[in-house]
């Protein structure tokens, strides 16, 4: 198969990204998002606030490819919900194995290089992927905030939990992790988020 | 306002993006795309075909950000569609209104980065405007290729409807236009586009 046509292919086998449903709900409640939607919305989240970075210098092209291919994965993979605890334990090789599948459409070299920026933005340990990762936790918050906790309180997520789940977007963004946490503190106020008193 | 709070404002408005639906089929057919989905489509195609570009030196993030933000006006001025003459006649004024409040709701310095990128893709004279033109009259043409000309033979579209319309991704990226002749061609072949024997 010549390049361009395995090129083709792979934009061809991505579309089914627009079917994979997420938990977040849409910001006017209407319906959960897709993981398409969300990828979109996170590369403009990369390019509005990568001022709240922590590190003075970064690779924007190469945050903005990692988050646009991030969730790639979950063609085969799914969806695996924040707070679902029983299926992050086969999350890994789950979305290693479609890794291979997914981006080995692609000429080698393309697929070395989606490979390399997905493995980037899982490990999260690259300035880069710190960010990435740190505004894919923010989207969601954000999301939840405006739609009145409605999946908060469904899943019966507590303040502590999103805590504890979102805590690491400090160390991509110090900032917007203050942000974080009064919105979180305005969503117990307001009886979006439940208190956890232990 | 505070920075971070119009920054924040702003992403939850182009959240309506993903409401705003398109003519554009799923691959699978299931149901239209709408602009979000197809934003982000738009900028893996730019990654992953970016060396089908005419010009031997190009700014990716410009380009990656271009069609990231292409299609927001749309929240306020609609989809146009591609075949729809009529609703052309009116469409850069509609744009431009829509550009100048949505843009608006951002700080002023990346209130006018935005509309200088939008404006630049617009007017489609630089070398990433061109490529960036170039593949977003590509994935239509991919998408109404795979789901069999469904929406090509619902509006009455023809080979040479197709050609005139589409001719400028030659000015981006000549290799992907013969290509897309080569699908023109079979799509007339196999009845998913009409042929215009005037």
């Amino acid at each position: 198969m010549d390049r361009l046509t395995r090129q083709i292919n792979f934009l061809v086998e991505i579309d089914k990204l627009k079917h994979i449903g997420r938990q977040t709900l849409l910001m006017d409640g209407s319906r959960n998002e897709n993981d398409a939607e969300h990828s979109w919305h996170l590369a403009m989240a990369v390019i509005i606030l990568s001022e709240e970075s922590n590190f003075q210098h970064i690779d924007m092209l190469q945050v903005i490819k990692m988050v646009l291919i991030h969730d790639i994965v979950e063609i085969d993979a799914g969806d695996t919900y924040a707070y679902d605890t029983r299926a992050h334990h086969d999350k890994q090789e789950r979305e290693q194995k479609a890794a291979r599948r997914i981006f080995g459409l692609l000429p080698d070299d393309q697929r070395d290089e989606m490979m390399a920026l997905w493995e980037a933005f899982e490990a999260g340990t690259s300035d880069e992927a710190k960010l990435a990762n740190a505004l894919d936790r923010f989207m969601p918050i954000l999301h939840n905030y405006r739609t009145k906790g409605r999946q908060w309180l469904k899943h019966e997520v507590t303040d502590k939990m999103v805590i504890n789940r979102n805590k690491n977007i400090n160390d991509g963004a110090a900032g917007l992790w203050e942000y974080v946490l009064t919105m979180i503190k305005s969503a117990v106020e307001e009886g979006m988020l439940s208190q956890d008193v232990r």
